[in-house]
């Protein structure tokens, strides 16, 4: 079983990170392969920089060909999901819905802890995108500079748990997801400090890819999420530009 | 990885049969046990009998020991799931849920198809139980005597194909889910004929289940979703009413 | 006109307790019989033990007899009333549901206050299962540990009074529901100490189940709400069984 | 027990009309007094129109004084409801709030059944100001000349019954609610004729205003319920005027 | 272009306030006439008010004739809106509607910001008829004695601004509306006191006004927002029961 | 007052008949200036175009300056424009945005009619993502070959006003929407075929840019709507990395 892990973003030591991560999780028959962004931007952290993220994803998946039974698409706010959904014939899942989805499984409403303000809004439309406003219990995030990202975790771990802590118990969440690609493996550590289950979303997004590729799902022939009907380009990255090219004859 | 299939019905060649589609689905690092109600019903379908079924389900759990890395609920409509995730420490996904949150990973919005109209209430229910209301684009089913349970997906697997067809496009729903114990395995089958990927709910249940028991989420000791508090009973069945007391102080 | 009020905890002293309540605001006409559960647990508190208990309560339920003109299911949460809705002729109401659709007609949202947070998950998925959650101002608690049942309302009163006037001027309520039968009667003492209006599930129960006499509503012979299709059973209560297999031919 | 019946529309055969059923449906206890608008229009069948018959109400409340213990506002739709709850220190039940809440402990989700099709937008919005959209399985209507309203019942009682069951079946309800005060007293007829239960708005607003003056609601004096302060005004009807120059200091 | 802004209020001053404000957001072209209520209550704030100020603000538009290309109901909770919709053939927007309307376009979710608690809950109310709480980022309002109308903004605004700025912050709205009609033109001076964008309801309502004149839309000849059929009336207003007689023939 | 109208894809026709359509509706004072994207695809129709348009119409946004009071995303869906309203200083209204509001302010829900089926689930996410599904009526398409953009409106205009009224009628939608830019102008032309108001999405843009321009709105320094945080990039169009790399410190 082969799978595919697509960090939009252009940070090689994240992708390490999320990879080993992931590794630690997956089955022994998967082989988990991760790319990293040679365009873009070093870390996605708005609307804007996810619209360009998300292009960046499609080109990434358009360069890895066909030889995988699943996709990851490795960034929290899930960019460019939904048209990765339609255009590529294996299934693809984003982190964030993985880890929502996961977290549903633990009962009752989950709580989305991450590292930076900025992000808080964003994530709630990520949310509001996958309709579980109903089982999320908030998005809450520290509130102070955060300095590089590879050291986010050991610098700010500590305030995390705190934030976490609180904030959970104070919203009856039954599980807490820590967002954000520079949290990955987090949850280990906090695992212990905490009194709710705690959701690393590559943990998940490599199992729920694990589903997906088992389950092996057609690709849609009808409906909003078939791929879209051919079309031509201009000035767009060439093999994204072939795969758009190649869709039905409408 | 010890897996626990517990069918809270009592028709065997029912469990028989997701047991097969479990197997084949699962990791191979996988031991999959599967289990078969002793009292109850021969099959839920109903309110009342999923009421009944749910402490059944209680009553095997606690059958069952602590020895398994995760639990499946193996009943559409996942009857008695959120008492045992209190109860039990280790995770339990029920298929309606596991078949679900696979689902939306497919896109858009699923379509729930099952064998009878008399559940499809019930089953509108589970949905909104689970929060999914908005991902969900109907629930429908064949009008018609189905005759033996074993029998269902030779006798309707046609109609219920013809059915899925119809619904799922006018509709435009992304995926479709063959919910009801006695359809397990069938999707496999029906895969061709749909333009729609198509959800088994047993195959999606031992995913589910890998990927909590990959995740070990802790049991939660604050919040809702904790262990009740020490209770002693009357008349209930003796494991369950020993995990009943053996529940925190409070 | 004649009502059953049924307790399917095991706590004598709490029958007697919403007996007494629902006399007194019973219509003259009405002849309210209350009967405790014998077997089980002796005072609900979490979903599971709802799940257990919404199955004694069918059992209670099904050795009543047909001489009733409604029934009352009490105990908060409601545990057992949709598949009871399924399974009897006469018109079934829970106390929460009673409380709530009561509260709605004080005006804007009601809050729920009840004496220990393990109860305020499964209460909150009370208020969804009846759809009510836009109308809900939310559900609180007292956070301290509380004694003997019978006792509730003495040694928690003042507190109880205290959280709900906090509450609900904090939150705009425009009505309280005391949640939790120890509590029944309490509204009444509570009445001049709190500035919005309160309400008694048990009194709604009772002037709920009047109406619903009083209506005669025809027992569903199509949809999801008539009677499950006759079944057989084993190793259950055996007047619940024979309801079961009393069921129409399907 | 004293509860007053206010027919916001000039029609006094429809009063009678809904007076009979009422009285029929009351508790022995219960003086049922009827009063119909001396201003204002025939019969309320828009928002337009709900907008003048809500403020007729209330002037028809300011003149009947405080010897009420419940008041009913008998127009489907509620015109003017939600401010006869803030003036008046008796509780105030609307009839389409009090059918369809009556409908809910009738199990999942009713159908609305009118006699034209002008209604159905404004009775949708009623559904949502109740806060019932998810209880409410849509609003349907004949759609031909209805004629002289007193023989509505008389005219198109079959018309009616027919779209009720094919309606009702098609959507799954579990109630049907007979919506408009021309209707009053036509479910008991159409009981035999349908397989699901039927609501007649005033049986339930009769029952419900007894619940509420059983509960003896404490008038709210904190929240957007309490009484306005006290206002001035010019040109309004004298009693009505009265009540809004005697509201609380702010 | 001509509008016409109704204030169904008796307070000149206010009118003034709100005509200046508008008159400096509107198009050279706009012909821009304000008129005062000359019976009712000298401000609405609260729903009983709504009810009447509703009927008022029907009558000043039935005095008004046919030569406007729209319409603003300038009172903040939009008394008799959709009313008023069935039976004019120009184009009218309320003040909130539109306010709430332009504030979706500056992203998220917006604040509603006001000078007296009483009037929280019937803008609640306000927001939900409108379908926008998923918009709606709450409602909140200072708790003290106001004084004059006119004198609001110069007594309150600092403090207007330092509520606005708290919450605002606190909830992460996108923007702050600014409610209730005395508080027109002050989103000019608080705009620098604030870190998110301001809306004026009347700046709003103008140019709202000014889109549907523009967009010319037919008047509805079907469905529920027709003109009502036509009716005969006793103890209206004239000029109102003349619409309402010339209605369509239903 | 300045207005810039972007169109996200490369059909300069279709940019002229917005345009003129624009133009047509916008105030004398308007200075209504259009672009056409000179990379990406013909036009956008399904969820991965948009992800491309979405960053082509940030590279155009990016490429205009600042000489503007308010932009149009002259593409239904609205691709990029949460991302383009945090970059920008002015402010940015999207043609389906502005359609659904200014559809609001006509009552109760609209339609979205457009003329190809594979747009149907994009449109319905983007009316999630505005948060306006309980007014929208619907979104229905023509199912056929549609053929050259620039003849849709000529071609296929009958058919569209034949599904336009026939769902219109059986929704009772209150206002229909001419979805997708190739259909710009029509509406004047459907108009005396329906019997609802039709908003041209066109129309509706360039009347909310005016609104936005003259209120001038803060650009946002808190919350997620602010600039973000400067970042550097690779192998971005260097006026939109400019923009990037000019956010706040952090």
């Amino acid at each position: 079983m082969r799978i595919l892990l697509v960090n939009p973003n252009m940070t090689e030591e994240v992708t390490t990170l999320m990879w080993q991560t992931g590794r630690a999780a997956a089955s022994p028959e998967v082989e988990l392969t991760a790319v990293t962004a040679r365009r873009g931007l070093p870390y996605i952290s708005s609307r804007a920089e996810a619209q360009i993220g998300g292009v960046v994803a499609l080109e990434m998946l358009a360069d890895a060909g066909s030889d995988y039974d699943a996709a990851i698409l490795a960034a929290f706010g899930d960019p460019g999901l939904l048209g990765a959904r339609e255009l590529f014939d294996f299934p693809i899942v984003g982190v964030s819905e993985a880890a929502m989805l996961t977290a549903c499984m633990l009962g009752g409403r989950f709580l989305i802890v991450t590292f930076t303000a900025a992000m808080c809004g964003w994530y709630r439309d990520c949310v509001t995108m996958h309709g579980l406003d109903s089982r999320c219990a908030g998005v809450v995030a520290l509130d102070r500079p955060i300095g590089p990202l590879h050291e986010v975790r050991e610098r700010h771990g500590d305030a995390l748990i705190e934030l976490a802590a609180r904030e959970s118990r104070k919203r009856d969440a039954a599980a807490v997801i820590l967002a954000g690609a520079p949290l990955s493996g987090l949850a280990e550590r906090v695992r212990e400090a905490l009194s709710a289950p705690v959701v690393d979303p590559i943990v998940a997004a490599v199992k729920q890819a694990e589903a997906l590729a088992t389950l092996r799902p057609k690709k849609a022939s009808q409906g909003s999420f078939r791929r879209p009907a051919s079309k031509s380009s201009v000035g767009l990255y060439a093999p994204l530009a072939a795969i758009l090219r190649g869709g039905h004859d409408g």
